[in-house]
């Protein structure tokens, strides 16, 4: 029940969350990236009930996140394969990783590290604005309403002041195009 | 009894996952940074019970992501105020959001837009690589096993094969710093 209602929620973080929020469903991901892909081999490594990983695995399938494939025929055996939606939420999990990295590893250091193959460097992953290129924090960022945003459940609070925000945004942007530069054809870089 | 196994397993993604992955969590942390702090304000905002709010708010206090002050005496009323490991979440949950953004928005566009101060931009979040600044993807990024790596439930098939990697990797920039330039102290760049 609690999570159709969190899909209903008008949000893209409630409706990834409704997509790979369930308990052990960002490990089976984790799993699924590496490179573990079939159900005997999945339930091995997170030691988890057959029937909690078949239930994960049906909601990823459902959601377009999985494909399940048969890779055996007698007696029938499945393998799951990342779609380019699942393989998608790479960047997602490693910036949670690295959170995890920096707050709660202890004394014993990263139990994992990722390399990235473009440089062969160890990375840590960096959430960065695509038009400035620097670092994204709680200090710079402010969320806005967008396109598909409205009040209900989940946002009953957040929606005026996010609808506020956004017509705040856009009277600085007007403002800041009110320049000589607003009707030149050429000016759009 | 889950809550304390994800707990015990051996990665930060895990580890992650056990602060700020129960239910509905995501969605309280996304109001805090919002600005939306009083219990009263969240609870009417998620339309969510108070005990499942209290639960999860408990949670995120006992691990260090939010502060709980009084801000009336009587009666005594609460507000959570992030803590520097807590609004260090930004950057994870906004790569979430983008995810959502992308795949789950359907035709209506995103509910929310993010706007990056330092550039006054609508911003897209990039997880980028701190080395060479190039996008972290599924097809560019492999784990390998770190200093706190080890095997057991939850890691018991994906710790070998981490380990592999890592002396795979090792072997690699050993062999490419086995070249002149190693002794040097002026090759570090």
């Amino acid at each position: 029940m609690q999570r159709t209602r969190l899909a209903d929620v008008v949000c893209s973080l409630a409706r990834t969350m409704d997509v790979i929020g369930e308990w052990w469903t960002p490990l089976i991901l984790r799993d699924l990236l590496i490179g573990v892909t079939r159900f005997e081999d999945l339930r091995r490594d997170l030691g988890i009930a057959s029937n909690v990983l078949a239930d994960r695995l049906a909601t990823l399938t459902k959601r377009g996140v999985v494909e399940r494939r048969r890779y055996q025929a007698n007696p029938a055996r499945f393998e799951y394969i990342l779609t380019e939606k699942g393989r998608d939420l790479l960047p997602a999990l490693a910036a949670l990783l690295r959170w995890g990295d920096k707050w709660e590893s202890g004394d014993k250091g990263a139990p994992a590290l990722l390399v990235h193959q473009d440089c062969d460097k160890v990375t840590t992953p960096l959430v960065v604005c695509d038009h400035c290129h620097r670092e994204l924090s709680a200090d710079n960022v402010t969320a806005v309403a967008g396109p598909g945003g409205r009040g209900g459940s989940g946002t009953t609070v957040i929606a005026p002041i996010l609808a506020e925000r956004a017509v705040a945004h856009l009277r600085r942007v007007r403002n800041s195009c009110a320049s000589p530069k607003r009707r030149s054809p050429s000016s759009r870089s």
